[in-house]
């Protein structure tokens, strides 16, 4: 094994350091969060840090970065409280991947990419057409991260979209049999292959 | 497609609720988290909420359950300041999920599940031994999350300790080559392989 003290990262070049400590943290659950703004504008963008937070009630959370550079998302969710998260399949990772470039507001990354964005009743935000495994979120919390800027967003579920398929008899669903990918890094997209369920574990004190 | 609104989801039985939430937000990163308090009582825990808050400075954070659920891992991050996370690898997944079992303060799960807590210089807390890619945390806040009571960790990266043979020259660590799972929901783990690494994006207007 060999070791890294902080000391020896903070003096390696920025893109290496980068990707170093953006891998480490392990697999992301990778999606398009689409949202539009109050003149009509829709924005797509690709997030990786989206977590579970709870299941009743159900919140789900990203995280966004520093509001300069990456502002459009963030704003649009605060002005209409919409939002919606669509899984990314290899059919649209290219797509998907390149709305991570910095746009301009009134250029919508849907027609840059070759996304189609697909609005609903009752949701003020488009999902995207494309996605297998769609749904809509309505915002609950913002919480600033103070140590850099970052913001942690909250949001209630509202809807969901999905290819059947993926359901088991237990509610599970299992989203790798819609393709749906997984990121790690910057960069790097990962296909996943289930090895298994286990049982709920419980505490037994030996007899 | 098929669509659910979450007033139908409210209706479903608890289990199968809790399931398709659980699994509609994509691939975690499953690590096993090493902690102990001032009486040195160790503490292991698997968690899958870990999520990447930035490179420079070197933040990483997980969501933990509310206190009276989840209540050893926190309060020996607050009393230590000293934390370990460790990713899973096949070998040690059985070992791994059981610690999500409810032990008893005086029982360490290391014990209980057969994982072999290593104790190194200027680290407080236990790493795991049997893992492939482990690292030291410091904590830098706990953001109680108001809508459920649970709390997002934030702590900064100290030191790594990993299989070189996950090193790429510009950084990446392909975790994959070190067996490191992802998980889904509350009881699956899945097996990677990489499809691709794409290039940083750029938006260029047309001509």
């Amino acid at each position: 094994m060999r070791h890294v003290a902080i000391s020896e990262m903070l003096s390696w070049e920025r893109f290496y350091r980068a990707n170093f400590i953006n891998t480490l943290s392990g697999f992301k659950s990778v999606s398009l969060i689409g949202t539009s703004n109050n003149e009509g504008n829709s924005n797509l963008a690709i997030f990786s840090n989206i977590v579970h937070i709870g299941a009743d009630p159900a919140l789900i959370g990203f995280v966004n970065r520093p509001r300069e550079a990456a502002p459009h998302t963030l704003s649009n969710i605060e002005a209409t409280g919409s939002y919606t998260i669509n899984h990314v399949h290899a059919d649209i990772l290219d797509a998907a991947h390149q709305t991570s470039a910095k746009y301009p507001i009134d250029e919508s990354e849907f027609e840059a990419v070759g996304l189609t964005p697909d609005f609903r009743e009752g949701v003020t935000a488009p999902f995207v057409k494309e996605s297998r495994i769609q749904y809509a979120m309505e915002l609950s919390e913002v919480i600033p991260i103070q140590t850099n800027g970052t913001y942690f967003v909250i949001g209630k579920l509202i809807s969901v979209y999905f290819d059947e398929s993926t359901l088991s008899d237990d509610g599970f669903l299992d989203i790798s049999k819609a393709g749906s990918l997984t990121s790690l890094g910057l960069d790097a997209y990962y296909e996943t292959t289930m090895m298994k369920r286990l049982r709920y574990a419980k505490f037994k004190r030996e007899e």
